[in-house]
């Protein structure tokens, strides 16, 4: 396994491996790595013959007021993971790597950034999209592989690379999760043991979620109200949203639809962490 | 020659074509063609193995009062020129081929697209750098061809592809001018033949700009000034700017700098029609 720090040799690589006929999978991370990871580099693994894992905290997808000074950097452990799991090479960029100092593009996703995420973190989904951007024009894949766990980022990279004609095949891969149902988060660590054991209301708030929706009569909204109920019954997580919305637009839903689809969004703070997680519905 | 209006099927050919280890040149156009897209088409020719132009009026690069619906059309005779000058595939989508009636992503270069044409044309910019970021992941060139006559137009793709990491080298062709002096536009054949009199007068006062550039001791602003009173003086073109700027950054220049390097710039309307032309200066 290769590691390297250039775009330009990266890039040089996968033209390299694609000049041999090879198919390209990418696995674009922030580093932290952890079994959710560990899950999309063996996906990757299986379907092509080279697989890319890139390690960037990207600064431009947190504001000034979030946690990049902080979010853990374990390069050691992640490079680890990386060859476990099957990946041929790894990308490890410095900050001035990939941002010139005169840097002033952009790519923006205009509608689907501005809800939920992008409404509590202004300026995240720019720093995803261009960051996502860029390294899908280095790493050059056939398919790249993303988390449910981060829903809205999947489907705001889905329809950015349907809207620029990006030449690759996004998969979304299952959320992972602990033995308690919280999900795989590089954030979880950031938690105290009080704070662990509550976390996991979430992800039972979002079971409850799907119970009612398969069973009940209860309207999408009903359901989103029962979700915030259970959160804020802890009398310790924040609730900042707790909704159900349409699984490809996220415009709340009102109206239940027999046979249809919606997901369920939760992002609650936990002390000073803050946590996402979604569950798929079905009417 | 081949000619193809589907996105996919030509991003299938110019991979076929890289699969044979050919080198890939793109000519963007937005048809109308005249003698300056020719000599971009035979420089792709004389530099790459395979050629692809395209040929797509562009509808989110016009503003609302623009000329978009009288932009003139003339695929045959487009055609025709790119088959004589040596292209091997033209592009030519429809607007429903390029947009899908959902698209919510932008591409936008956030500091130079603000002044001079992106002043006048708001919103101009992200229609130009949105639509080339496409045609660049549907053809996959190598090398794009762009003429210096859009002198903004193509530093701003320069400055994209540096940020996005677009793996693509961008070619600035000169300018291509009638006998007497007006560049070649395919918005020429607006005017009248009273206002074809006088477009040249574009063309003289960017020539009397490298005269007093480099043989006088006139400061920028006073060449901007002598551009103004010159185009003013013809009493029919309305000055929309002159200026001489910075070529990297188009910050307008104060101060001479001997052995530096400025650009001249005009944009003015002629009746209906608005003209632009340049002139790289050398004190």
């Amino acid at each position: 396994m290769d590691v390297e720090s250039s775009p330009k040799k990266i890039h040089a690589a996968v033209r390299e491996a694609r000049r041999r006929g090879l198919t390209i999978g990418c696995v674009p991370t922030m580093g932290a790595l952890h079994a959710g990871h560990v899950s999309l580099v063996q996906r990757a693994r299986s379907e092509n013959d080279f697989v890319v894992a890139t390690i960037f905290v990207n600064p431009t997808q947190f504001g000034p007021t979030e946690d990049f000074s902080r979010y853990p950097r374990t390069l050691d452990a992640d490079l680890e993971f990386c060859r476990a799991a099957g990946a041929d090479l790894v990308f490890t960029p410095q900050v001035a790597d990939m941002y010139a100092a005169d840097a002033q593009t952009i790519v923006r996703v205009t509608g689907l950034s501005t809800v939920l995420e992008g409404a509590h973190r202004p300026g995240h989904f720019d720093g995803v999209t261009t960051v996502v951007t860029k390294l899908f024009q280095i790493t050059e894949p056939d398919r790249a592989y993303f988390g449910q766990k981060d829903y809205q980022q999947q489907l705001i990279i889905r329809r950015m690379v349907q809207d620029l004609n990006l030449p690759v095949t996004i998969v979304t891969c299952p959320i992972v999760r602990e033995a308690d149902g919280l999900a795989m988060s590089s954030r979880n660590r950031y938690l105290s043991s009080e704070e662990r054991g509550v976390a996991k209301e979430i992800f039972q708030a979002l079971q409850l979620a799907e119970q009612l929706a398969g069973s009940g009569s209860d309207s999408p909204q009903e359901i989103a109200d029962r979700m915030r109920v259970h959160l804020e019954g802890t009398g310790v997580l924040t609730v900042q949203y707790a909704v159900v919305a349409d699984p490809e637009t996220l415009v709340t839903q009102q109206t239940r639809v027999s046979g249809g689809a919606g997901v369920a969004l939760i992002a609650a703070k936990l002390g000073s962490t803050r946590l996402i997680d979604n569950q798929l519905l079905n009417y």
